[in-house]
Order: structure tokens, then C-alpha cells, then sequence
């Protein structure tokens, strides 16, 4: 039986950016056009591009086996990303239409979304108006966080170069607070990403081995937190060292759920969409720690940069992204929809992942957190068990191709003008 | 003529800590040691822990080539360091006496200080009290310093590797900015290290390039800085793009003298030392952005990370690093007191550099500053000369010795307890 001749592939990217959230966007190129499908466009900033018709063609842009290692190297969403949330089918039936007639134009065949859980809502919605509207594209995500909080996947590209970053820097500022504090006290609070997940945070203590003792603590957002027994232990912690580091998640709070970044927020200004502009968690607890302790306190973000350096990635983090975008487009390539390729652990040492498919309905709603076992009793270090989970998700580098002294990254001609 | 046999060597790091110090340091070593020394003894936190008699034989921690170079790729000083100014001589004899009691005890013949400005005014204190009592002591400094404002020398190890991770980050944080803004404006504000000299902010213009439209402003602490002329660029910026990035010296301040790092203490907590901690200068500016603007904001500031990503490190710098330290030790050889190695350009493209020898008595009370004609009219970006000046500094890498997935550093053991 003559087999349909196979049309086009688009593909988005969504939510934070990451390290890797291209690699899975080259993973996604790579395989389309492997497999067959004519062009492969790229939806710029997602699905609130696409419902302006905005997207460009990759052929046009990755022309070379070296602009395809360019791309992997690339932080952030080439496409741009957006944070846009589908309304229920049934709120708005005009502008799934409206989606659909674009995609029905650009003769798309199948439709990858890179990214977490509020992507993977969208591929949901998506595949299900499909579904009931009895569409034959078919609608696949391809995970991305570096929070790691996706449930049904061992863990998920961008969470592993992020970790590497983490370890790597903590490394440094124990080193660098060391060296001068050799009469006083200090204490030095690094602040770090994951609001609701402490994947991250935890993944600090990597720092630690035999040339280096490590941070003196680490607070995961899972557990409540208590800024007296915070202060009381950087006060224990001074009577042995003069160098005290401390990692907290961003999103640490106290019982009953006010976020320690919250309550800083003294003078209070707010912005024109009435957003509070938070203090730092790690900037309050400084200020917090040196009334208290009578020390000199530094406080560290590690901002966009643990989400953007690319230059620090982790290669089996960026090989896995690859594959995983490559998985998407096979998928969906076999008539999968509302489905994404997970990764499955099947051995520690030496690590071994396979992968497989999941139902997004399932993975959209949950969110994956630390495990309470995997923290110590008193809630400020993370066990063994976490260390062997996270260790071989940082091992192998990914060499920046070099231009001038800085990594090079892959520019899209005329972005500017696009936007 | 017998020559008088050569007895030891010892060495110290002061002031703020580098990615490229300890390279001086394994300089100085490796010279030492060929030059014909004995010891080579390491003062543990400079002056002040020399004082205590608190010293290590590097021999004892640096067996193998491999250690070498490990320690090469060891951020922060080895040794420790320390912010200890001598009086002056005629106001503490004593002081002087027992210093170099301890020194003729080691049989010390030639002292290294890797540092700065302040480090060079010991080691001119030092080099004179030697003048004045007839020691043979030889007393030599290393120049070190992020901040690139040391006169007399073409640049500074620790310059170039701090300038090439502001380089690299600054670009990476442009990438991540531009791919969230959609629809809505944002203005990310970068702090960069450098109190009264703009080397290291302005090293943000090396992230601009074919892949990459760079920083859109950028402010040297030699200018006045303008609040209001700052808002107002920010508005200018944000009518023609969704995601500005700002860079700024932690030094800014107004006409008057007054930081703006010092502007944004409302709460003034005071530690136990009487130190105002200081809201730190982007996170002031991006509330009053926020304020004025009406948009998001936010402030990112490269912190320790800076000066300790060894991770980042350039190899111009490592390698430049090196040879001081073993420059400093050939001239002390050579019977030089009171003198600093520094760098003379020859060429900037190709890039070339000799060494000289300069009296440290010129260099302990010179600041060298970023030229005004090579600041843009308005004062708001580096000129192309700027960049021809920094570009060779951050050239090359020098690959980290990894295990289990992060950078290897040399481990001193028992430092807890030597402390």
C-alpha cells in the first residue's frame, strides 16, 4: 500500500529557558528531516507566535553540520519562548480554530512542543481538540526543566547542566570565602532556583569531595523553613569556621507558606502590572544572619546564569536533550499524539537510560518532588541516595566552539526585525 | 669567586583572591626551585598569619607535575590571604623587628607578596625596613588583581580571566533575557566588580559580536553617574526592544561622591563592625526602574563568581600569571628589592608582551584608571580601542582537570586544623 507522502513538521520551545532546550530543538531537526517531512518550521515564541503566524523555516538557518553544533551550544530558546496558557477548549472554540487553520495551512503533519508542565497542558488541549475535531496531526512534547519536577521521567533535559553549574560555582565561592576570612566570621548565603522543587538546590552538595568540604547547609523548598533554627545554626557553624556557606532554594517558606522572600519586600515597590518586586531570599537571610550573628554576610544569586550557561553544560545532559527531541518527532512519526518520550534509569553504576512514552494527561497535572528520604533528619543536607541519583546526570563537558575568546552561539538573521 | 649558597624562598598572596593568583604562586615555585633554593615556604593568610609563624613548605603539598597544575586551576589564594596594611616603620619598630626575626629564623633569603596596590606597599615597607637595617633580605611583589588598575604594568594576572567570564555571562544573560520577552518590556541590570576602576564592567562590550548585539549600555564608575539619565535611557531602550540589559560598576556614583550602592540602604541594618550592608547597586537601580518604567526588572549580580571561575579561566592570563611569579623570583635572584614584574606590550595584533622591572615604591600609590577617550561621549559604552586593548587578555582555555563531573582543585590537607 502506497504509503501518504509526508508534509511538514513544527516545532516550539516554552517556558524558562535552559542549557539544552536547543539541543532537543537540533534533536527535533535532526530526526524530521531524517524521517522524510519537507520543511520544519520553528514557531517563534511558541504558541503566541504561532497565533500571529510567526515562525521561520530551520532549513534556512541550520545549513550546516556546524550550524547544527552551533545550535546545541546555544543557551536559551532559539525560537524565543513564551509563557502562554490555552484556554479550555470549551472557552474558547475560536481560537483553537483559529490554531488549527494556521497549522492546516503550513501542512502540518506533526507538532512538537519543547518543554514542562504547563507545555505538555498545552499538547494536551491540543491533541485533544485533534481528537474531537478528528485532525490527523499529531501532537507531541519533548520535556525540558531544569527544576526537574516532570513526574514520569527519570529526570529532564536542562536539570543536568544546570546541576553542573550549581556544583561548579558553589565550588568556587566556598573557595573564594575561604581565602580571606582568616579573623572574622562570615557567612556566605547562595541562593538558588526551583520555587517548589529542590532538584537544584540539593544538587549544591556536589560541591563536596576530597578537596573541598562543601556548602555547611542546604534548604530545600519541600520542607517548611525556619528562619530562628537557620540563624541558630550559622551560629553553631561559626564557632568551628570562619567561612560558613549556606545554599536555600528560592522558594523556601515557613509552615505556613509565606515565602522567605516575601517578607523583606520593606519598601514595597510595585510595578505597573502590580507585580511586588521580592527581595532576594538569600539577600533578606543575609541581612537577617549579620544583625544576629554580628558577622559579615555576602549574599549570592545565581540568577538566570544557573539556567543560561551554556558554556558549563553537561554533555550527557545535552545528548540526552538531543535524543529526547529526536524521540519526540519518532513518536509522533508512528502516530503517537499527547504523548512525550520519558527517560527511564535502568542502572546506576554504570548509568544506563532507555526511553519511553508517556500519556501527557497523566504528566501535565503532577509535579515530581525531592523525596522527604532523601533529605537528612533535620532537614539541611541532602543523603547519599540524591548524590548517586544526580552525579551521572553532570559527568562529560561539551567544548564551546571558541570565536575571540567567548563561546559562539547560533544568531538568527534579522531577529529584530522578526519581532 | 664562590658564590654564597642559596637558602630559602618564601611566598605569600594578599588581598582579594583571583583565578589566576595560585598560578603565580606555582610560578614562583617552579622558579624557586630551578634557580637552586632550598624551601620554599608558603605564609598561611599572608603578613598577618606570617606573623604567627603560620607557614606550610610547599614542597610538602606540591609533590607532582599534576599537583603543578591543579594548582594552576585553583581559584581563590592557596595560601589563604588577608587585608593586613603594616604601620609604617617609625610607628611600630617592634612590629618590623619581629617580622624579620622570624624571617632570618627561616633563613629566608628571598620574600615574594603575590597582590596589589596594598601588597605593594608592603612589599616597599618591608624593602625599606630592610634598606634601613642592612638586611640581605631581597623583597619582591607579584602583580594580581581583577581590577586591572595597578600603573606601570600593561594589565594584571586576574584580569583577564575575570574579564572573559563577565564576557561570556554577560552573553549568556543576554540570550536568556531576549527569549522570555515577548510582548512585555524587561530591563535586566548587570553589577560587575571594580569600585573605582571601570576595567572589568567595560570588559562587558567583549559579549557583543556577529551572534550576539551585546549589552545596550554600559557604566564605568570614572564618570559621574545620572539616575535620572540612566531612567531615561531605559525608557529610550525599551520603545525599541523587549529586553534591555544594562551593565553597571559596583562603584557608580553621583557628581557629589554618594554610590548609588549606598542609596538604596532604607532598612540600614549595621553589623557588629559598624558595616553598613549595602543594597547592592542593581538591585537599587532595577527597583527604581521598575518604579519609573513600569516594567519588569532584574538585577544580576556576578558576585564572587567573578574573580573565582577558574572554570572560565583565560589562558593568556594563567600562563601570563605564571611568568610574574617566576619573574618576581629571577629578579629577587638577581638581587632586586623593592621592585614588581610587569608587562609591557609590544604589539596588539599579534599580541606581545615582555617583561620589565619597576620600583614598587611608583606602583604602591598609582591607580590606573580607564582613560576618559576611551568611553563613549555620553559615556555609556567602551570604545573600539577599549576592546582592542582587552580582546588578547581573554584568549585561550585552559581545560579543568574534572572528576566526577566538576573542576578539580589542589587540596591543601589539615588547612581546618592549621587554622
Amino acid at each position: 500500500m502506497a504509503q501518504e507522502k509526508k508534509r511538514n513538521v513544527i516545532v516550539g520551545q516554552s517556558g524558562g529557558p535552559t542549557a539544552a532546550i536547543n539541543s532537543s530543538l537540533a534533536g527535533v531537526y535532526h530526526a524530521a528531516k531524517n524521517l522524510g517531512y519537507q520543511h520544519v518550521y520553528g514557531m517563534l515564541h511558541g504558541i503566541q507566535g504561532m497565533l500571529e503566524k510567526r515562525f521561520i523555516d530551520l532549513a534556512d538557518h541550520l545549513k550546516t553540520g556546524l550550524d547544527l553544533e552551533l545550535l546545541k551550544r546555544t543557551p536559551s530558546a532559539y525560537l524565543g519562548s513564551c509563557r502562554y496558557k490555552l484556554p479550555e477548549i470549551n472557552d474558547d472554540k475560536d481560537l483553537y480554530e483559529k490554531l488549527f487553520a494556521i497549522l492546516d495551512e503550513l501542512e502540518i503533519d506533526v507538532f512538537i512542543y519543547i518543554g514542562g508542565n504547563d507545555s505538555m497542558d498545552t499538547i494536551k488541549k491540543l491533541a485533544d481538540y485533534g481528537i474531537i475535531t478528528g485532525s490527523k496531526i499529531r501532537f507531541v512534547g519533548s520535556p525540558k526543566t531544569i527544576d526537574n519536577d516532570l513526574a514520569y521521567t527519570d529526570h529532564t533535559p536542562g536539570f543536568g547542566s544546570a546541576a553542573k553549574y550549581i556544583a561548579t560555582s558553589v565550588k568556587e565561592v566556598i573557595r573564594d570565602g575561604w581565602s580571606l576570612e582568616l579573623s572574622k566570621g562570615q557567612v556566605v548565603i547562595i541562593e538558588i532556583m526551583g520555587r517548589d522543587a529542590g532538584w537544584l538546590t540539593g544538587s549544591a552538595a556536589l560541591a563536596k569531595g576530597e578537596d573541598c568540604d562543601g556548602a555547611d547547609a542546604i534548604y530545600l523548598p519541600e520542607l517548611p523553613f525556619d528562619v530562628n533554627a537557620f540563624v541558630n545554626k550559622c551560629k553553631e557553624l561559626l564557632r568551628k569556621k570562619n567561612c560558613v556557606v549556606m545554599c536555600v532554594s528560592e522558594g523556601i517558606h515557613t509552615e505556613d507558606g509565606t515565602y522567605i522572600s516575601e517578607m523583606g519586600n520593606s519598601n514595597g515597590f510595585t510595578d505597573a502590572f502590580g507585580h511586588k518586586q521580592l527581595t532576594g531570599t538569600a539577600r533578606y537571610l543575609s541581612e537577617i544572619v549579620a544583625r544576629e550573628c554580628g558577622c559579615k554576610t555576602r549574599a549570592v544569586e545565581f540568577s538566570t546564569l544557573q539556567r543560561a550557561a551554556s558554556h558549563c553544560a553537561s554533555r550527557t545532559d545535552i545528548e540526552e536533550a538531543f535524543e529526547c527531541g529526536a524521540a519526540s518527532v519518532k513518536a509522533a512519526d508512528e502516530g503517537d499524539s499527547g504523548m512525550m518520550p520519558v527517560m527511564v534509569r535502568t542502572s546506576d553504576d554504570p548509568y544506563k537510560i532507555t526511553t519511553d512514552i508517556k500519556d501527557v494527561h497523566k504528566i501535565a497535572n503532577a509535579v515530581k518532588l525531592v523525596p522527604r528520604e532523601w533529605v537528612n533528619e533535620d532537614g539541611t543536607y541532602v543523603t547519599e541516595e540524591f548524590l548517586r541519583y544526580v552525579r551521572p546526570l553532570i559527568q562529560g563537558d561539551v567544548d564551546p566552539i571558541t570565536v575571540d575568546g567567548i563561546p559562539r552561539h547560533l544568531y538568527v538573521p534579522g531577529y529584530h526585525e522578526l519581532l
